[in-house]
């Protein structure tokens, strides 16, 4: 393993806390630590592996904190490098100043991701689970942090290694085909193929089919509210939210730092989009209501249409039911104001967002028909459009292979493109990578990680 | 010790980060956190003191997130009882949830700083060392940040405890006397008396006057820029801020989080006061200029007086400088716009705010002023309003022993005065100590410390 260069940052949030996290790593990271401590009564500091020492940090002859440090040893360690953990008091000044001195002694400062960059070039982690520990991190619920966890943990990495082999045997039978090709002995049962790289689209497709979905657990599921206007949709939605107590949150600004509506059910996240219409004015003064709707029916994969049963039979709701029905979106028909009129309609739920009549069969209703569709899709999930779009690539590369076959193409080209659709499964896992990849995805991590 | 209930908080600052650390602390925090944990091979774990375990986290058959947990037996904790510091991922939802977990094993949400409040219970710290946290933590520049480490360190309390010794000794002489005032015998020497009592109200005093030293150095050195409409005080302002490179901040956010303008030197940070006018306005549009001239003055520790020297003499920048040299701030009178003409007056500074002359020498200028001022008031400063407070109601216990002499009221009175004086120095390292104080000294602290 190559001894790199030594790298440290603060881990912990950004701010003032009680603790702050200072992590160095690399080949150094122990002898700067140790330089920069002593023991309560003034020794030298000798780290030894996992053992957590209380120590004083100093700048010379200057006292700078009372800190606890530990060292965890190469090769098991967060990078697979010798990692120092020095915790101190969270003051802003105090942060600076240790990071100030590990620059001084010769470490510095990481780049976003780079201790997990290291874990992954150290073997630590491929490529798809240290994208995993960054999911993690922007986990807001139970639900996308499962997503994250099962990805990190490997399983997702399982899957995609059993999808590698097949295409490594599929080639190995065409390249078998390729040796023997000059005795134009046509060994590789043709049929036989042709049901493999069957199979394979229709697995790759699954895949790519579940982005939608996995990017829904990940960042929320996107619902549209629509309805004529004065059908009641903000109060739909203010109903909707007003008991959002999902998140008890000791944790201050646990939840909305995007300007959208979101509410968890069950440790799903829902996100309602282009709510700014609904939120800031009455249903009455809204300009452009279909249009807007069309757009947000667009990003949906749930569709609430709201529809006010005491204005009688809604031609629009009912056309843009009947339009949604064509899309494979969920379509949930909500008659409002039913506090007022019972509806004379068999479809749909009976709600009153006045009253809160019928909103939490609305919210089990929405958590039900979303959890049917996940389980349509199988165990795994894509949730990172860098996958998303690699797994087109190697859809793309099938296609061609199947042309290739049904136009009878010498075998060594259709290899070529098995070696494509191969590359690109190689990049998600990291097998096959590239500076740029690396760079882009590490870039998404937080300093300190 | 008695053993406390077992409290839990996130300690590092609120947000999202790499890692985030919980700290349990109580009699159950062993048992609570090793409820929730196993190896990574699945199986019970046992902690160990000091040692780092890699651990998993879960909730029953539930895989929350790896983490790094150490174990700190009482009574050589932070707080003095057993406490557990679980390392996660520093995602929101994963910080919740933990949180959620030790809550459900039975332990609760400490309160802001009660972790320090415990350490202080059980004798770790005195009170102002536990207050010395919380400032070590606000600590901004080198300054503050050298203040809170001496308070911590306990320099601060064995002044105190020397001078509470002094006290002591006085009320044992009067006890004395006390004891035997049957007998109509004066055993103490009266003047020996009157000589304590003028010592101690000397050292009181000069505590109480370097609180306005301490409270400058742990907040900023309170700096008025005064002088005529168009002297050009935005523009010095503006040319003492350029080069603020004091702080090369690796750690966003680190300075200025108030309105006011703040300026780095040499590790003590100055703060502009009421330069909201200078900042936002031309100086020639400036209303109410006197007013707010004189209302900054009497905040302000260094008064800079501008005056253009382009404009002549001055006789408003004059009769401020007059003014001003009356009361026992640091006074620095600037000719400004010096790359126009040269000043004829032997005083002052030579500035030219447009093209930075002579702005290295103001800044010079005000850091020695600001040291000489510091090294006048000795080695032990009044950073805190509680302990101001708390001194100045010694003082008035001192003056009533002295009033008492004079007018040769009874010994026992007098005794009287002198424990109240004991009492409201007790109060500064808690010896003596409410409920409400406690509160209030542990209010200001942030959760999680």
């Amino acid at each position: 393993m190559e001894k790199r260069d030594t790298i440290c940052a603060i881990s912990t949030p950004v701010g003032k806390g009680g603790i702050a996290v200072a992590r160095i790593s690399g080949r150094e990271a122990k002898v700067i630590s140790e330089h920069h401590l002593c023991s309560l009564k003034g020794k030298a500091v000798t780290l030894h592996d996992r053992r957590a020492k209380v120590c004083r940090l100093c700048d010379g002859y200057d006292f700078v904190d009372e800190v606890v440090v530990i060292f965890f040893a190469a090769p098991h360690s967060y990078t697979g490098e010798d990692v120092v953990e020095i915790s101190c008091h969270g003051s802003l000044y105090v942060q600076e100043r240790l990071l100030r001195l590990l620059c001084d002694g010769g470490a510095r400062m990481a780049e976003p991701g780079e201790f997990t960059l290291r874990a992954f070039l150290n073997g630590r982690l491929n490529l798809s689970q240290a994208e995993a520990v960054a999911d993690l991190i922007d986990s807001q619920s139970k639900a996308s942090h499962g997503l994250a966890v099962s990805q990190m943990r490997g399983g997702y990495a399982r899957e995609l290694e059993e999808l590698r082999q097949q295409f490594v045997d599929l080639a190995a039978l065409l390249e078998l085909e390729l040796d023997f090709s000059d005795e134009e002995v046509e060994f590789a049962d043709r049929r036989r193929i042709r049901d493999t790289v069957n199979a394979l689209k229709q697995k790759v497709s699954r895949l790519i089919d579940s982005f939608r979905m996995g990017n829904a657990i990940k960042n929320g599921v996107p619902v549209a509210i629509v309805g004529a206007p004065n059908a009641g949709k903000s109060s739909l939605l203010n109903a909707l939210l007003r008991e959002d107590r999902a998140i008890v949150s000791p944790v201050p600004g646990t939840t909305r730092d995007t300007v959208e509506e979101t509410l968890s059910i069950d440790g799903i996240m829902f996100r309602f989009i282009d709510t700014a219409g609904l939120r800031d004015s009455d249903d009455s003064i809204e300009k452009l209501g279909i249009e807007r709707s069309r757009k947000a029916i667009e990003k949906a994969q749930i569709v609430i249409v709201v529809h006010d049963v005491s204005a009688g039979p809604d031609e629009e709701a009912e056309a843009m039911f009947a339009d949604v029905s064509q899309t494979d979106r969920i379509i949930l028909l909500v008659h409002n104001k039913c506090d007022l009129v019972l509806p004379p309609y068999p479809d749909g739920l009976t709600v009153s967002a006045k009253t809160g009549l019928g909103v939490d069969e609305l919210k089990q209703s929405m958590i039900k028909a979303f959890r049917e569709k996940m389980t349509d899709q199988g165990d795994v999930l894509l949730t990172n459009a860098r996958h998303y779009e690699a797994m087109g690539k190697v859809l793309s590369a099938l296609i061609e292979v199947e042309k290739g076959m049904d136009s009878e193409l010498p075998t060594d080209l259709m290899v070529i493109d098995i070696r494509d659709a191969l590359y690109h499964l190689g990049t998600i896992t990291g097998k096959v990578t590239s500076d740029e990849v690396l760079s882009s995805v590490f870039s998404r991590f937080c300093i300190g990680k």
